[in-house]
């Protein structure tokens, strides 16, 4: 089974990680991190470059698909390139899935058209635009599509993954060694349960948010 | 503020990229990736490099430390460079930190001895011969240093750590941010809430676990 996981510029480094830390462990799988050219491919903090070792062209058809987001992801979801690998790479993929702004890119491929899907909540209206349903949900499995919303959410996303690709067992077991039994000592990690006030000051920053450094 | 992150051979690459992502998001943070020698360092699973982008040498006094875990920490745990570079950078630290087996490098370097201190679940005992405390929580603050238990873990130390340095209402714009609001589908996260018999499966084969591929 192969992993592939697209890497771009500007992208958001633990929205890779997360899940491809998880994933990497289920049996038989072998995972591969991907780009335009092979390399270093810097994230959208500029102190964090992960290794893509290899190209596009050298991963024509793994068996799930990984689209991180990032602030590249508004490039990267009009780049023909990368759009063209996409669609060729889900016309055999087994799992099509993103993390984050990831989705922006797999509809901007026009994967998810009609579909429900998710994204940061501050990116719903734009994955609208791209011709999906969004949904509030943190995880949204349409089929063989899995889209999950900001960052962090990768990481319950791979969970649900293995569970359904390896059964409750080997997710189970995965959880125990990654030891993801989240103590967050904040409550304030969605919209509907952050201060209305911080929610509503971000809202009127999206723009800021989404780019480099904001 | 310079936050220092250190990679060496077969780290864990979700105990570096966790904490980071969220770390990097402190005010006039600057986050550096350190390694005996600049360039790519790849982690466990073989299947992602992580840059360097300095050596350690390059990077004598940061703010922060960061240490991740991983089956290359018993290399590093003994390895005189790393060891001299951590005593030094601690001597002037603000937070001296780590997560899963990053703190048996902290103890290879004499600096949790006698400190109650955490690590993966399965390398407690590990800990407890370098001379530090183990304790069973998830993240122990014990002055300035600062120790998380495995792999997941360290994004809940960045949300602690940003709380103490900046304060609750910036931990709160992160955790937003990174839309942090955990939801496993398991709860299978810790030695406590897994199954028992996965668990005494996976204490008979430490060694396996903590080995690359494991």
């Amino acid at each position: 089974m192969q992993i592939a996981v697209l890497l771009y510029d500007r992208f958001t480094t633990l929205d890779a990680v997360g899940p491809y830390e998880l994933l990497a462990r289920l049996p038989g799988a072998e995972t591969v991190f991907v780009a335009k050219e092979a390399g270093p491919v810097r994230g959208d903090r500029g102190s964090l470059a992960l290794v893509a070792d290899r190209t596009l062209a050298d991963v024509p058809d793994p068996d799930i698909v990984l689209v991180p987001g990032g602030p590249g992801s508004r490039e990267a979801m009009h780049d023909p390139e990368i759009l063209a690998w996409l669609r060729g790479a889900d016309a055999t993929s087994t799992w099509t899935t993103s993390v984050c702004t990831g989705s922006l890119i797999l509809g901007g491929a026009g994967l998810l058209t009609g579909r429900p899907a998710t994204s940061h909540w501050l990116a719903l209206e734009e994955l609208r635009a791209v011709g999906a349903e969004p949904t509030g949900e943190r995880v949204v499995f349409d089929g063989k599509y899995v889209t999950a919303a900001g960052v962090s959410s990768g990481i319950d996303m791979a969970l649900h993954l293995i569970g359904r690709i390896a059964g409750d067992e080997t997710a189970r077991t995965v959880q125990l060694l990654t030891e993801y039994d989240p103590q967050p000592p904040y409550d304030a990690g969605s919209p509907e349960k952050a201060p209305a006030e911080l929610v509503a000051r971000w809202r009127g920053r999206a723009e800021k948010v989404l780019a480099p450094q904001g």
